[in-house]
């Protein structure tokens, strides 16, 4: 099969990143994927110990361990127990099932909701596990997709790539960077090629909903919230300025509580900027406009609070300078995900 | 007055930062602030109403309005309501004490004691008021210093600058940048020249002082904590790896649980620094050592929990390469500032 991967950049990455990351652009015969412990930073034994995975895999299928992709999520720098994944390997091979869903859930562990998505011209279909931070403790994002569109291994390499880049880059929970993050797109390449552009449609649509469905089962969450940047003068400052704003904690609790505070997202642009023209800014919470042509939208505060109750929402932010767009998924930050995360290894 | 000022940077400035900013390197009479309301994203009434404040300020100890300087904490985008401050000019100023601790208490709203610090040879004072984000809502950290030394306007400014950058530069609550931090020196002159050094000593001391207690009062926080840096290749870097990794919610909310997962210092540390060698770092939570020679050190979480229990505690990351250091201040992330940030201007 045609493999592509996206990986972390983490130095501190996982064994198993690095691993699957050597493979990207050569056949591969499977994937291996646990949850439970992510296998990073646990030094020269977590490497013998993908390579074990791997090994054991191989032997089962019949293949070279280098044609088997691995996986991992869960706690950093707890030694993986291989003799525990090798022992169940034949098992889990004879359970093995062909749909999205039961791999999506095989995956899960405090995830409320199995993710997986598909569209059916072409062939593309995914699951997710876990977001940024959906679960405790869980530092990871994996997401799986396979295809059966006969495209190079650079060109799959490519699709995969600029979804990703506008999918789950521009997902946003705690601003904190895992070390397991990891899209991989397999190919069987056995099926027809689509006209131009149908594919690299099919993976972000596929990409997208992924993202949105990990966003929706964010850790201690209570609201999906869209924070949509407009008036740019190029994509990656639209992107940048949104990512500012969705990685203010004291936003996310002000959205928590649905408190029109606008003042924080301000404060959140003009960090990423410390140049930005605060006459040409507009900001809207759904379609409550607070903030335009330099001054506070007075009286709006009642308005733009019953916004903020809804379960799903969008902050606008119109810059005046440009015509690019982006727009970052995000949750608020609750009393929940800090006890959520305040307690793990122990 | 000689007067010197280290201002935020952000592009949503509160209008007394501009006006006070424009006013460094000239004498100044007076210095005039408030709680309880930023004065930032204000428009053009913001900059009416500290133009107002300063004149009002002027009339009453006769002076021109350029010679006072202005400074505002609390929620933004809040109109100023500067007729109550010219109001109550006449009596603040026959109110008027001579020592530190009942200005710092004058500036106080959620802050749980008065913030400030003396140094006796050669003379310097300072008070602070509320951190990053220590009081509700407010984002928003003062301090103002006081000093007879009799130095050059760009000498007040040098050592000023340079000891904020060793200070007030290194702490950090939720890494949220605010619209109106402001540090502020103000020197009569009248006093004798210290011995070289001496000076620049004295405000470092009572910034990290205040900087200190500033921490130590941080909102909703349960312990004060060091990530000390160590081995870095120049300080800088050090400073860098620092903050990354007390900006790390899933880190911060560790500490708060005693929850020895020191996956979330690495993972901090390899976002900053993609190319990071993990081989060569060390981590240790107090004196005990986690993680070394790129392995996890077995057996060490109890020990390790048990540092983390206590109230202050020191988080030193040894990078192997170089010889330079730097230490950030921190503390923990509870529900309790969630809580605290999720209701505020409503």
């Amino acid at each position: 099969m045609g493999f592509a991967g996206v990986f972390t950049q983490n130095a501190a990455r996982a064994a198993c990143v690095e691993w699957s990351q050597s493979l990207v652009g050569l056949p591969v015969r499977a994937l291996i994927a646990n949850s439970g412990n992510a296998n990073a930073c646990t030094g020269k034994g977590g490497v013998e110990a993908v390579e074990e995975t791997a090994a054991a895999a191989a032997r089962q299928i019949g293949c070279h361990p280098e044609e088997v992709v691995v996986a991992s999520t869960g706690p950093i720098g707890v030694p993986l127990p291989v003799d525990k994944i090798v022992a169940a390997l034949p098992t889990a091979m004879e359970a093995l099932e062909g749909d999205a869903e039961s791999f999506a859930r095989s995956l899960m562990t405090t995830d409320t909701f199995p993710k997986w998505s598909s569209v059916s011209y072409p062939h593309v279909a995914g699951v997710a596990k876990g977001a940024a931070m959906v679960a405790p403790n869980m530092a990871t994002m994996l997401a799986f997709l396979v295809t059966d569109v006969p495209l190079g291994m650079a060109e799959l390499q490519d699709v995969l790539a600029a979804a990703v880049d506008r999918t789950f880059n521009r997902i946003s929970i705690d601003a904190c960077e895992s070390t397991n993050d990891s899209v991989m797109l397999l190919s069987t390449g056995l099926g027809e090629l689509p006209e131009p552009g149908a594919f690299a449609n099919a993976v972000e649509q596929v990409c997208g909903e992924l993202a949105r469905q990990i966003v929706l089962d964010a850790e201690g969450a209570t609201k999906f919230v869209r924070i949509a940047v407009s008036g740019a003068p190029n994509e990656a400052y639209a992107t940048g300025i949104g990512r500012a704003i969705a990685a203010s904690d004291l936003w996310r609790a002000a959205l928590h509580g649905a408190d029109p505070n606008w003042g924080r997202v301000l404060a959140a642009a003009g960090g990423f900027d410390r140049m930005l023209d605060l006459s040409r800014i507009e900001i809207a919470l759904g379609d409550v406009t607070v903030f335009g042509g330099g001054e506070p939208q007075r009286g709006a505060n009642d308005a733009a609070a019953s916004v903020l109750r809804e379960d799903e929402l969008t902050v606008h932010v119109s810059l005046g300078a440009g015509a690019a767009t982006a727009e970052i998924l995000t949750a608020d930050l609750s009393p929940e995900y800090v006890k959520l995360n305040a307690f793990g290894t122990t």
